[in-house]
């Protein structure tokens, strides 16, 4: 279907429901809100469902009261899957009738669905929406979406982003929104725990195969209390180090398992390394997971990186 | 004088030396290579001077030999300061012809300037510049200006990006500026030594102030053999902590000296905390020194910190 008749479908409509996916992030709950504010704008009722608003998003989720309708027409926006509603899965599967999303390997079974894999943020296709359905862009409007879009691609940095990112990301400039609070809330702002937790893990590095191979962890207990969000981005520690081709990140889990990230630049199979421990991935990116004391488990990873370095 | 002008002066003359600051960083070498390469292209002879040629700019410095003429035009790119041509100083200094720059604080007395302040890399004035040349934009010439652009915007995420530099930059990318490779040398790459200092800033970071406050420090020991760009951007690393009003890095220099940098969020004068030790600067960033051994110097500035905040 075209973006022209996704706007047609939503001028159809009067009674909105937006779902967001579990662990919400910027570009989905930069997308929900920009959504309900612009079929607002229209006239129409909405509101976004949420498992969760985390703290740093309280600038989006402010932006929408929940309003007092019946839903007659379920949206989700960056969802790729019914599985990661979490909570919300069991209510709304099936029910969907229109998927908004740029994952390639999107599942939502919906009535209508509209995914553009090339669009690095769902934000991207929310905003030439909105400008389809000739709603004005505030500057609430812009930050939702500028949010949506900075957070999905690092700041404009990973390589998922694309010529229309960066021209929309000015449009979005020029519209007014707020990107040096964004930045500043999304990109520079870290915990005392997270900050704790990194120079843990930097105390407790190992470098091996000739320093071609970086293994970090994290215990149960360094990371006791922290959210996803105050987690993120560990995985990326050891793979951006000099010389390193491979960087592994070992999380230890719930009962004695221990989840095996494998991240490297191009010029080294992650997956086939944690096919041979039963996982799997992309070239660059995969994963596997192993179980055992942690003691163990860093020696089986690292005699597998010797040998396969 | 307008940018039309600039280019007209350009196109009287035949034989340029392009002139970079000492340390140079991404904006300067863009611009530097980026111009000799269009300057090539229209027929003419040109040759970016530097005072150094740093490894992680190899893609960039490559792009251009010094070839074999007597320049007749010297143009300096990115340049505030005669001061800041190092080792070229003396030899430069009276004789510059052009001075393309975009620092407000300006202060090359060369007999043109082109100075635009608003632009948040010299490498969007060059863009310009090679535009109205009719230059081609060769996939070279744009990894030049997009690392000019990306370096000192902190790949578009710093408060001085504009709309137009995410517009050049998607004009860059659209014309096949290898951005992946260019983010991941820039912004994903770090020296083992680079993630040892962190780890031992870490271990040794002061919280003062109920937490408002925070101190890092660097003693010579730490950062030895360590280049400029290796110990970049350490000192916003207490500034990014949740709480924190007043970030502050003390940096032990030779013959008993430590320089003291202050960085706030703006919502705390750093430079009137760095005035009661004969220092100064901006609200949110400012510096000064402070003799002694460290641990006094810590005191010092602890007891500060106590009592402003």
């Amino acid at each position: 279907m075209t973006l022209n008749e996704v706007s047609a479908l939503l001028l159809e409509h009067d009674n909105f429901e937006i779902l967001t996916h579990n662990y919400p992030d910027g570009d989905c709950l930069g997308c929900g809100y920009a959504l309900c504010l612009g079929l607002r704008q229209l006239g129409k009722n909405a509101r976004v469902i949420t498992t969760d608003k985390p703290k740093s998003f309280d600038f989006i989720t402010k932006l929408c009261d929940d309003g007092d309708f019946e839903p007659e027409y379920i949206v989700s926006t960056d969802v790729a899957d019914e599985k990661l509603l979490g909570k919300n899965e069991e209510k709304y599967t099936g029910r969907i009738d229109l998927c908004i999303d740029h994952h390639g390997t999107n599942k939502v079974k919906a009535a209508h669905s509209y995914v553009e894999p090339d669009a690095a943020a769902a934000g991207e296709i929310i905003y030439e929406l909105l400008r389809l359905l000739n709603v004005e862009l505030t500057v609430d409007i812009a930050n939702c979406l500028y949010t949506a879009l900075s957070t999905d691609t690092g700041c404009f940095c990973y390589t998922n982003t694309t010529s229309r990112t960066l021209r929309i990301a000015a449009d979005l400039l020029d519209l007014g929104c707020d990107s040096a609070y964004i930045n500043k809330v999304m990109f520079e702002t870290k915990s005392k725990r997270r900050l704790a937790l990194e120079r843990e893990i930097l105390e407790n590095m190992i470098y091996c195969a000739d320093d071609k191979c970086a293994i970090i962890y994290t215990t149960l207990k360094m990371v006791e209390g922290m959210g996803d969000d105050e987690t993120e981005g560990i995985a990326s520690i050891p793979r951006q180090i000099e010389g390193v081709k491979l960087g592994i990140t070992v999380r230890e889990k719930q009962g004695g398992e221990y989840k095996i990230s494998a991240r490297t630049n191009g010029d080294f199979d992650a997956s086939a390394f944690c096919r041979q421990f039963g996982g799997g991935g992309h070239y660059a990116a995969a994963g596997c997971t192993l179980r055992g004391d942690l003691g163990s488990v860093l020696d089986t990873i690292r005699s597998a990186a010797e040998k396969a370095l």
